[in-house]
């Protein structure tokens, strides 16, 4: 069944390329199409449009639907072209010409973008709940971890002493930061669509603010050209931020693939998170890992995939914006589901202690040996080249001991001022309203 | 069950987010793991690792899972991490020890590796099949259309006479263009890794060239470590020669959907082959088109993908690669759609008789126009500037008779050239051996 | 010169290559390197490591090379590795020691990438007041052009009746939101990494909050592993916002590329805006929209880039973050002369009148004409059946009459209520404080 | 001055933003714009439109300002548009109206086009070259470091024994194999657009199998229409030729950039090709490897940003195209310069000796005690098993003796093999020719 049957029978092999992937994917959206629909409802009885009985109906009936949707008994089978479609054949089934009368001053157009913006939001606040779980999760390592050493590495040269209080707190404060781009698409998908038609809007009288006010988005898409403009734009802002935060992730998964390795050998994970190899019995493999660093780097492409499926499109809906759903739906649950494996593992994993003990690292106190000489008068440049020239002849003796007391560094890690940032995030933030 | 099965339980946690889609996405290798099982285990009869009865055995085996594949009734149930643990647990069922005695010399990179190449150097072959059909039906609409003239645009303005055999000719060409990166791909296709082991070859007195022969391998991939480099590049080397081919489709897509607009109205689509809308009567719409070249956009950000997940793994196996099955395998099945879609859209499309006629592209024979002057004398940048003058003033009147004898102009367009060009290839290219 | 000279001669080739383009572009960052430069030696005065006099010559000696940027005198000859290295080299020669001091608990890590930020950050300020300038042009045009009707695109088929209020009024709408990403990249980029040392911090007892207020930074970014992870995400944050906004400009530019031809004539450009051809008298092409489109389109291509360029790097410093300033610093300044074209084309535009009256357009009026049936009693899906088959058989007559009143649409553009939006983002963001 | 000349002045600001930077980036065309000038003007002769005296006047002018392209007095000031705006008024000035005809048929597209195609030909066959210095380079360090062993890594855990002859010579394979895509390019500029004109042709009655002939193309661009779409095309096929390539090498260096850290310490570069750090005296960093790395993943996004740039425009010429070269040619030049710098650093580069010889490596011959436990009669699965509770218990001791005899294995590299596959390529390419 289609909306828009024009009596001619479509093609079957035309219709199935076109139809595509709609029925499953439109899945995530049946919640926040039935959500706007009785917005919609709601307003066309209030400007006179709808019958206040008809409304009536129409509430029972999309309030039946999403408890459907809510219990699983919801489904869309093949006869249906997509979500919409079925919807209001539910409603017209049930109450006749008042199931048809929904779709009054709308066009599939808006009512799709309308389940999207609806979604994209929604999907927002929950990736940026689930990333405060995380950022509370490494800041509790960081502070458990805060006298665990290990040397600090540029251009994978063993540079300075680190810690692992640095390393854990480093990620806390990024992955906040990262949801300044969750705020960015919360931002473009809390305009709100609906009312807009195809993209021209409609001469009924609607009133597109009580929609507004109702559907609880922030903002007014204003001109009906400009909000079909959204399609699209939406999905790539919140690839955008996808792709940012997987982005942090996926260094933070290198960083524990090569820690894991028998040549740094500074973190092991639990034999039950590791798998094993068919030739090789001693192999403990950090798949998940490896996996959670591929699987976001992927993720890092999306914006890409997205942007070449709809640049050099002119102003105006193209079928084109259809096949955005299949590029970022599955990817969305991923990444939620990325974020939990994380949660998962980081608690299992055990940091190696000493590790700037080893010889190997005696080079790393370079500086403290330099700073030791300058506190007894030399001049920065000239206890360099000394400290440099000991290196060089061998007779270099690393100087262990030192203390750091500036914000950010090992002996001060800060944690207290990242917290503080964490939570006047969480207060001011959209995102957590 | 697992291959590596090491006595510890993994997580199940872990094993599911580890595992991910590859017992569904194997089921496009399973056959080609089945062809290398076969010459690995002939082979290592021939060196004396299996004794002739127990290739036997092997043999009789994976010829009963070859059928099983070809007939639908083979497949692989949650017990099984992939496709590769079904089948050796398939064959250490019915033939005990001989069974698993065909991971002798074998790793599971080597025969994951193998049948990624099998499959993909079949898969360049259907591919190139495919394309040269609809080269075919292209040279016969330019054949069919050769005297349809159609205002040429450069800038998107209407700048000379061109015409649909012009514009259905230049595809075929393309298309058969678009070849030289699937040759590509096929040449990297055909190194045979087989052998290699999980990178580093084995202690086995194997004999590397007999797999290569009897899988009709071009080449073997002779250093181990190489040879597990193939993993990748492989993959991203189809995935250059896709989105070769998808933005020549996607362009010609283009074209059809501005060609059937109200405004160009070149061509025109049976009704039956487009989609309505929900509240305007009189559309039309070519979704195919725009679905077609929708998605062949998207197969045009494949190698960025591919690239970004494997980006800056330093050599040597990684879980990472394991994703690429993800990333790649259904895009393939969709780039064979795209192409039957094609093939059954184009012949239904009809042209539009007497274009160029039209007031609006006079302009469109100012180059005849000169040309006329030319031959009349004037030199070009004179004809050039008197044509140009009577533009402006509003005194030209088109020339709109005009002959051209050059290869590849209007009216003469070479086709037997074009169809050379084929011939030549199609005989010449390992593609179609 | 170097400045972390260890008395063994790099090789020439080895150094030419990996100075690069260091020292044209440095030049960007400059005067930000200054600045922070007199933050840090305040600070360290502050603290006692510096002496008042010796941070009395460094603010002097600072303060007459940011005249020298101020005025152009200012430059790097080739003695130079990059620009820090000159302008520590000018204050020690001109200081001696005191000059030498201002590298105290700094390294080159934090020093440039405090540089970057500030320069970013500020770059984001001043694309965001040009944007708003672009805003308030389209949103005279949207008043001037309101009543200037033009058909509405679904599919690129004619679709609804639509006007350039519309679409002048959805462009500026997008650019407002568009700066949402610039919002993200200037929070990112205002994170003060000053006092992280190579990435590790110091044992110096330095007082990072102090630099932080001096600078206006928003925020300290503490752990100093993750102030040195900023490298490459506030420039990769920068990039999305480009490449949004440049998305936006895009579609308008390839908007009028078409509105610009022959065969939709909806729009005209002054002939000293257009450019011609060599052989075709009458062209006069759009050369500058198409050379909008396409260097925004290369714009949309930059987070990728530097994805490539920085993914897979674990944690620390990576020689590789040097060329995120090839990639990105160039294109920032052409965004903005992209800014600057747009803003001085566009006033320029000449909107064709009466477009919707010609006969091809007639359909756009179906849903007034269902509309009309509507208001005299019909349900809508029968008057939908109904027009449709008018236009099916030719008897359909459209009804150009039309009069809408919702916010966003023809009859009432809501420039006011945009207006509003402006109003309030400016108000309310950090971009315009 | 433009050869377009249409007598208004094209604005200021115009003009500015639409020239760009042609007139720098043409200076890579300018010698293949005049060798298709000289044979655009030899059948021109030959079919009449060009007089034999105006014929050799033209070919006396061409061949003067090769001379002038070869010992660098060439240039093209501001007030030529680009190089053939220049190159027709050098010869107009020169020979008066002869000068003028050398555009006869001819249309500054396939004017451009041409010489693009000759050009990216060109450079296809001498990065092709040089690549093959490198692959010889890479045998003569696989044949020198045979016995040198090193861990192999697969998920980066150490895994079996491998060795440097191995990890060479597979470099050395892949840099063979990645020639296939610069076949892939060749192929596709080795087609001749040249008399395609504005892309649809014209009524001179040319040869344009002549000039396919004298400028050595494999193969005429037949359709005029198909022959304006390669434009595009060959740059975006060199660039997945320079994609595919450059990820070979970046992984090389990667590579190279680990094995030179204090923690795998597998090889050591000269202390003249290393750099320093501020604040650190015994840095010794591999930026060199660390800049490849970098400047060849930025080569990797090649494609993309071309896609971007190019996808969804339809068939035709659009000014577009123009901002390729910008994308496309000085990366061509870096390209090159990091073949010739691998060339330089890696002679240099000195292997540790006895690496697998560390106790923290043992593991890595577990393989080999398995095979020996199969050697004594175990099945395969029972020795995995035995040799994992050894590992796991403690009780492993490691039995470092083994000896490998296949093809591509540590014993036997089969470096004569390679050899093989690599004089095979040189004689049957037609890079070589």
């Amino acid at each position: 069944m289609k909306i828009w049957d024009k009596g001619i029978a479509v093609d079957k092999k035309i219709e199935q390329f076109t139809v595509g992937r709609d029925r499953e994917l439109d899945l995530y959206l049946a919640r926040f199409d039935v959500q706007a629909s009785k917005a919609q409802a709601n307003m066309l009885a209030r400007v006179g449009l709808l019958a206040a009985e008809e409304n009536e109906q129409l509430q029972r009936g999309l309030t039946e639907l999403a408890a459907q949707l809510e219990d699983g008994t919801f489904t869309i089978d093949d006869s249906f072209e997509d979500v919409h479609s079925k919807i209001e054949y539910f409603l017209t089934e049930k109450f006749g010409d008042a199931g048809k009368k929904i779709h009054t001053a709308r066009s599939r157009n808006d009512q799709v973008l309308t389940a999207i913006q609806l979604f994209l939001k929604d999907y927002s606040e929950r990736a940026a709940a689930k990333t405060l779980q995380l950022v509370t999760v490494l800041l509790q390592k960081a502070k458990q971890h805060q006298a665990d050493l290990m040397p600090g590495y540029t251009h994978f040269q063993a540079a300075m002493p680190s810690s692992f209080g640095l390393w854990f707190s480093a990620y806390a404060e990024h992955l906040l930061l990262d949801l300044a781009l969750f705020e960015a698409a919360h931002t473009v998908a809390d305009q709100n669509p609906l009312g807009s038609g195809a993209g021209f809007g409609s001469s009924f009288p609607i009133d597109r603010q009580m929609t507004t006010r109702e559907l609880q988005f922030g903002s007014l898409a204003v001109s009906s050209v400009g909000a079909q403009m959204l399609r699209g734009k939406t999905e790539k802002t919140v690839a955008f931020a996808l792709a940012g935060m997987a982005a942090t992730l996926a260094k933070m998964a290198y960083d524990l693939v090569l820690y894991n390795s028998q040549d740094l050998a500074f973190v092991e994970l639990p034999a039950a998170f590791t798998t094993g190899s068919s030739i090789m019995p001693h192999k403990k493999n950090p798949d998940v890992f490896e996996l959670i660093r591929a699987r976001c780097n992927a993720l890092q492409a999306l914006p890409n995939t997205l942007m070449l499926a709809t640049s050099n499109l002119p102003s105006g809906y193209h079928r084109d914006f259809q096949i955005l759903k299949e590029i970022l739906f599955e990817p969305l649950t991923q990444f939620l589901d990325i974020l939990d494996i994380v949660l998962f593992a980081l608690p299992e994993l055990k940091i190696k202690p000493n590790l700037v003990e080893q010889a190997k690292y005696d080079a790393i106190f370079t500086v403290e040996n330099i700073n030791q000489l300058i506190q007894a008068g030399a001049p920065f440049r000239e206890a360099y080249k000394q400290v440099g020239h000991a290196v060089e002849d061998g007779s270099y003796v690393a100087h262990r001991e030192f203390h750091t007391t500036h914000l950010g560094s090992v002996h001060n890690l800060g944690l207290a001022e990242i917290q503080a940032k964490v939570d006047a995030f969480r207060s001011r933030s959209r995102l957590f309203r």
